[in-house]
């Protein structure tokens, strides 16, 4: 009989819980199995169980782990069982027409990048099976620690994506809506990527200090003053060169559309949830004539990617740790789970340990 | 007492008239009069009329001419009285924050590039003023006539640029949404860039035939068919790599986030001149996530940039008057008006003769 | 015993010749085997023959080649046994460092996306093996005969990078040195991707012609004037915008950096064969301050830009045919490659056909 | 009778010396005359009277200030009478060919940006004058003392523009050759923008420890040790993302193209003084075909750009007065100059005070 292990699954829409599972045996020739070591919780893994996606049956949730090699398939030269992996949250195929075509998150299909807990078994699990290893296995540094380089996972990945889509000028102003993980990793990303003014608009107290800590110059809590009228303000009355949307609503994207300068870039880096339609608000778009850009994308993977993030860890440049305000052992992650979704005590990521 | 001149006014909001102005007598130290020989009705001087950007008082009309150099200021270098000149729709200073920073046609403010028939007396009389002439005179070569130069000035530079930000791979698919005479220049621009797939969307005969002549491959009569649908078959599913906005409505603007590939470029290339917002929408946008891009800008103008369009009419590469559907004399001008606000007629441009 | 196939091999430096070899039976997960129909030789052939990339034992020839899907590994999905395709002379797999960094031409190691002829069997045989095959199966359109579509993996795709990485502003001026089938197809690509002045520099009548033929304004013959004056007449004194090499020698790429104009791009399409470095004119380069740029690049593959390439063909957008001037059965091969060496008969490319 | 200043000069080649000049009295429409507070000596400034750009007559030496605005022509708005100033090296007109298409620093001619002490006077006077002032006047904040603001004039432009060109992806690897003012300016620009591992050339110790203190990882010694392969040993055997050049000699250059991996940028921020020729090494540059990009420029000017180098300091990402390792009054101006051309006493930049 199959070696068996426990998961974390979507039973269904709005139903966690814990399942006993095969343990994946087969990496498949181009495949990977990783033993996981630790991993973290995602907001949008709670979208998911809420039903963003669509129903699920039985599948394992996660996306954001690192672990151990298990075993490799025959076309895996990369990494060999025994070594320390981090495995991006996306895992593109490299060889469709999109990712030809450079748009590897788009893998076979609009997100389709995007194949941990959704169209295949995720990372919350004793083990995971990874696709496509040769592109997607990269090898942890020794002197950076898992609870360090879990964190490329996704939120380096996808932050720092916010801050390099926003064409931000050497010595150039950045505002960045929310600060939740994603969101301070693009003032991480734009603090690292030259920008002179970095404003971060967040009302939460830890996380207004976070965004301090990781870079903004300025912070502005929003409950308290009109976010886009004060960035007006710290910039002479231009506004910014380039703003990340780090939330996924309607008004912060608006926000972002009128807070930037003509020429200025939008760089999307939320998840926009709910709704029919984004609205962009015409006048401040300079009736489609403004040279506003707005860009959108889905955390870059890759191995080759991933080395880059962890040689930022490693040379000193980041320590993403500050955003662990929780550790849970694995037995207890639907506890950490129902606390990702309550938002409560403070929480900004609960790491999980294998 | 100083010459007169006629000119074509907007009165106020909803009026036109022929009225007589002094010929403008000073370049200024920096600027240029230019004695105007042909110009183009825009079907933006038809929104200026109704209202589009506010009151104004008298103000000249018209932002598309050539002409001839009357005379220059004194540091004003580069042409002459005498020389036969293309003067773009937008006169940028060059050196402001905008103009520094890339972004011409932002020049001082949102849209501060276009000046003519907007914050100063445009190209409809008899002779016309051009700011910053050193950066905006650009000389006629010798085998190009006035009536197709004139078309360098607003219909060429905006619907190629059109095709330039939509950053179009070599051979990729693209669609055009509207084949107005923007349209129609990014449908050439688009094949001039190497498109290797044109797809032009346009219900009135004469514009789908223009717009075949002008290098669309396909036209799609959206009155007949659905053009994404019709636009994804012809692309074996997949959308086109870039798609350009040439209308500036929702419809289209829609069409354009939905006809396109994960990874493309929506182009805008339209003026919109309604509602308070434009619409994403979102599913289609990839929830944020697509690595879509949504450009904008405002027709590029100086110099340098008019003479490369001028050298693509001087060598064959475009031949742009078959848009000239209609031609009138200076002293016909209302009536041209007339027949470009109610688009009778198969009208796509009214050239004016001086 | 295994099925026999006739070969055109370097036995070793300088020598070539027929011989069997075994078909190759078993295309592996990832590969394919294809059963060709048409190639081209190529004048690296020549080159790799007189030891330009060291001693060979025995290895196939030929890396310009269509033909039919024989059979597939069990991972490929982009094609079947009967299926028409052509295969880039480049075959990267993708998911190495170097292509994930987005340069899959050094797929590995420099130029290491050079696999036929180079580290495996090429395609002068009657069967081939293709690595990586779901990225590098281009199924050819029905409309396309191979006649056509062989031009895709090799000449219209190194052709072609030459001028799309020669950032060619619309309606820009480039001159293109020496018209060979790269320099032909950089002429021609220059002219698909919107400049305004296209100069070929050629002294053979015959590739005059061909240049003219496929969109050069100007043809400079080199050995009756100076093209670098001529190039700066032609261009007011200037230069041109952008330079392209097509030849791979010291001469060429020194008038490439002297005929561009400050700022100016030249991007080298060529092989340089020959000695320890390649000069660039230190003044002429503005003392290292100049803003030029030069880029190199070797033959982008994959699957995708090939269904681009083929588009460009199907759509009418260029027919690259009138390249073959000679034409030979697989059995002749040895004359053709003879021709192709001495370069005699106004050769520009012989075809074989299986 | 004229107000007269002191100014320091290129008598001939080969000699310097202070005379007195007229105060410039007139700023033309377009100009503005500046009141000199702090300059600094540049090695251009030696090889400028060693006869580099030929023979001067009288010509007052320097490129590098800050001051305070005595007076503005008509057309000038940025600043007033009174306001501290910093004016870059490079002071382009931005309306001329060049200017418009992008390449300020080759304003009317290569290198034609660079106006001050090679075709009119220098900064090194108690007044000097700055044309297109509207351009290149830039305000400096209140909290911002001139003794750091006059190194955004050249060293920090240059520097970063290094860093700038050498398309260096967030956490790549770049090695810096040369640490002298702008070699360490490279290294803080490559650090400020996201490098993940900054690797620094130079043999001399006070250099060396400001290549640490501005940001490098790693110093190389290149007298004890070959740099070429050390940067390989400390890039897994790759070499860099990216190389730039900041000495301007044969060595380095070649160096640069050695260490840096295929795909990647060797980036020209050095003044190439010397010879006939600069040389590629060709197996190192792939024969042409590694995807190995070589960018130049010259020190990026104007008012934004100096805006937001100014911001740099404003907001403390760097602090560039580390390296003025000395300090002298106007007077003794013979004795900084003799110091500059000597390398004496571990200097790297020599300031002088007004």
């Amino acid at each position: 009989m199959a070696k068996q292990m426990k998961t974390f699954v979507m039973k269904g829409i709005g139903e966690v819980g814990v399942m006993e599972k095969p343990v994946p045996a087969d990496p498949g020739a181009s495949g990977a199995i990783v033993k996981t070591t630790v991993a973290l919780i995602c907001t949008s893994d709670t979208h998911t169980v809420k039903g963003a996606i669509g129903e699920r049956d039985n599948l394992t949730l996660g996306h954001e782990a690192v672990g151990i090699v298990e075993s490799v398939g025959s076309e895996v030269t990369v990494a060999k069982p025994g070594d320390r992996v981090a495995v991006n949250a996306i895992t593109p195929c490299y060889t469709c027409e999109n990712c030809l075509r450079g748009y590897p998150s788009q893998c076979r299909q609009m997100l389709g990048g995007w194949k941990f807990a959704n169209i295949k078994d995720g990372v919350f699990a004793e083990y995971f099976h990874v696709n496509n290893a040769e592109a997607n296995l990269a090898r942890i540094p020794d002197s950076v620690p898992d609870e360090s380089a879990v964190y490329t996972t996704d939120m380096m990945s996808t932050g720092f994506m916010g801050a390099e889509h926003a064409h931000i000028p050497i010595g150039g102003s950045v505002a960045v809506f929310a600060q939740g993980p994603v969101g301070l990793m693009a003032t991480a990303g734009a603090r690292l990527l030259g920008a002179g003014l970095v404003i971060a608009v967040e009302s939460v107290p830890k996380r207004q200090e976070l965004a301090r800590h990781f870079g903004a110059d300025e912070v502005i809590d929003f409950t308290k003053e009109d976010p886009v009228e004060r960035i007006r303000e710290l910039t002479g009355g231009d506004g910014v060169d380039s703003a990340i949307e780090a939330l996924g609503a309607q008004i912060t994207f608006e926000a972002c559309v009128k807070a930037t300068r003509p020429g200025g870039t939008i760089s999307v880096a939320g998840y926009f949830g709910e709704g029919d339609y984004v609205n962009i608000p015409r006048e401040d778009w300079g009736v489609g004539m403004s040279d506003k850009v707005i860009r959108t994308g889905l955390c870059p993977g890759g191995r080759e990617r991933m080395g880059r993030l962890l040689r930022l860890i490693e040379n000193g440049r980041i320590d993403p740790t500050p955003m662990t305000t929780h550790t849970f052992p694995f037995e207890k992650i639907p506890e950490a789970f129902r606390l990702m979704d309550s938002k409560e005590d403070g929480v900004i990521k609960p790491l999980i340990t294998f």
